[in-house]
């Protein structure tokens, strides 16, 4: 066990995309863990781009990251110390806490107990059951209101996210097509995660990328999971079918622009009758505990597949962080502590 | 009866703003009625801001109107030829025809007899009982989901889907902010629609209006009824609350815009769970004769009050349709025929 506790800590706020010196590390006592609080012993933390939106100073559905504070982050670790009876030393808990060796947690919210089932590596409790997993999910079942038969467009198709509501809307009896940059994700996309068809977005305007999702989809979309935001989410509404549902999960390509970038194209919403919702699995926590169980099933029985990129070494977070928003890596973005 | 049948006819597309010469007038030989048809003497036009959207070359819920052909538009005459046995000679009669002095109907699609109740001026039937009414009660009943108690933010609140929403938002227990442009239709629909608070659009960008909105609605929005779209589009998505209804009606800022416009701020879509759908009245066809008499009951009874406003001649229909884009009409815009 270490002496000290290091910290990846938010000292500015970006403007923008983040910068190197908007963040610090610092060195803190352990700490130590109150009445029916626990210490988890940090091992590996997603790297989300949720936690780009919590370095701003802006009302969102989780208060900003507090300035001098650890960066907040989902991790998986084992408890150390504990003064809560049913979190005890040794155990694998998962839970939001932060970028640093150490964290205090307690138990409620996000915070669980992992029971690993034999032959899944402990990572996929931090990826496929965790947020990526619950927000693909919720997301695809609740929001897309998915229908056998139903063309599917996934933008970031070959992400973490994008790669999931592919495999679901198979299992769903969906037409996926998949929306990814580059050849060697396009690739993937179709061999590995099962994707109907694949369009590369490099290079592509609006028109071009629209033209392309056409020659995909003649009949046009009825549902649209958006990862990505920009010309991927322009080119998908000129393409709705009557009663099309666009899932709104993500708009990386805007979360470092200067400004919003939203979208030009919302007028198709009117003679398709169609509809845009915002993705936030956290309205169904109750619904939880079966999902992951149903997620778990479908992992075992090799009906999902999930990719990991682990970078290492805590004081790699802010490189890792930065490979969410240039496409350099392959699956979930983890980072491994210890 | 004339001899002929003067025509207001869509001659080139127009490139944003429509222009006078994008129309020419002419003058055919009486139409004559096939079997199943009939033939009305058009006394009154609605124009709509829909017709603008008629005249591009897009996919949309109904085809372009075809170059050459008389401007689509809904009227209400009275049949003055028959071959269709439940439509006979002198009924009126409203239904999608055009802007010329007689047009070839027959029964089916919109087209309905009107038999106007003791007191209610004709043209109520185009304008509340028509499009514009059924616009607003489907948009705000079936997308908004109202419940008592609801906030809802309406945009072109003086306009005439505006009005309707805002006083069916106040029978159904919400409180009504409106947006609007100007002292004088700010005051309007405080005093003659029933407005909880009236927001003067003019000479404020995003932030500021969104500033004005927070102000009037401290708590956020449950619902956007967005006629316009823009500016105000963009800062009432500043204002959602947990759970939030944006029905998308109308994008009248962008009709005539060299290019779409959208809206920049979709993010809070997501942290608010929040949704747009667009507004397409037609997809409940089947429960119009219901709506249209509720409709009727409560302008009979003085809990909805409609505004027309009336310009007259056929040869004035270009100048009359191009007060849509100016807001120099209040309420309904209409023109009178005969």
């Amino acid at each position: 066990m270490l002496k000290e506790n290091r910290r990846f800590r938010l000292v500015s706020r970006p403007q923008g995309t983040p910068q190197a010196d908007n963040f610090s590390f610092d060195r803190q006592p352990l700490p130590v863990a109150g009445d029916g609080q626990f210490v988890v012993r940090n091992h590996y933390a997603s790297l989300d781009p949720a936690m780009r939106g919590w370095m701003d100073d802006l009302p969102s559905y989780m208060p900003p990251i507090e300035l001098g504070d650890a960066v907040r982050a989902a991790t998986i670790g084992v408890i150390v110390e504990s003064k809560t009876p049913d979190y005890p030393v040794g155990q694998w808990v998962a839970g939001l806490h932060a970028l640093e060796d150490y964290s205090l947690g307690a138990p409620g919210g996000t915070t669980r107990r992992i029971e690993p089932a034999a032959g899944v590596p402990i990572t996929n409790y931090l990826s496929i059951m965790g947020g990526v997993g619950l927000t693909a999910y919720f997301g695809f079942f609740e929001e897309c209101r998915p229908k056998a038969g139903d063309t599917i467009l996934v933008s970031g198709a070959a992400g973490a996210v994008g790669s999931l509501v592919g495999q679901m809307a198979s299992l769903a009896g969906c037409r996926t097509i998949g929306i990814a940059g580059g050849p060697e994700k396009c690739g993937r996309i179709l061999a590995r995660y099962g994707f109907s068809a694949a369009i590369d977005y490099k290079g592509k305007d609006v028109k071009e990328l629209a033209a392309a999702i056409k020659a995909a989809a003649p009949d046009g979309l009825d549902i649209v999971f958006e990862n990505v935001g920009g010309i991927p989410l322009d080119a998908a509404l000129l393409n709705l079918r009557k009663g099309a549902r666009v899932a709104l999960c993500g708009l990386i390509s805007e979360y470092n622009a200067p400004e919003r970038i939203g979208a030009r194209n919302l007028w198709p919403l009117i003679p398709a009758h169609a509809s845009i919702r915002g993705v936030l699995a956290t309205e169904f926590m109750t619904e939880f505990p079966a999902a992951r169980a149903q997620l778990e099933r479908w992992l075992v029985a090799g009906r999902l597949k999930i990719d990991e990129h682990v970078e290492t070494g805590l004081d790699q977070a802010y490189a890792a962080f930065m490979r969410l928003f240039d496409g350099r890596h392959d699956g979930k973005l983890l980072l491994k502590i210890v």
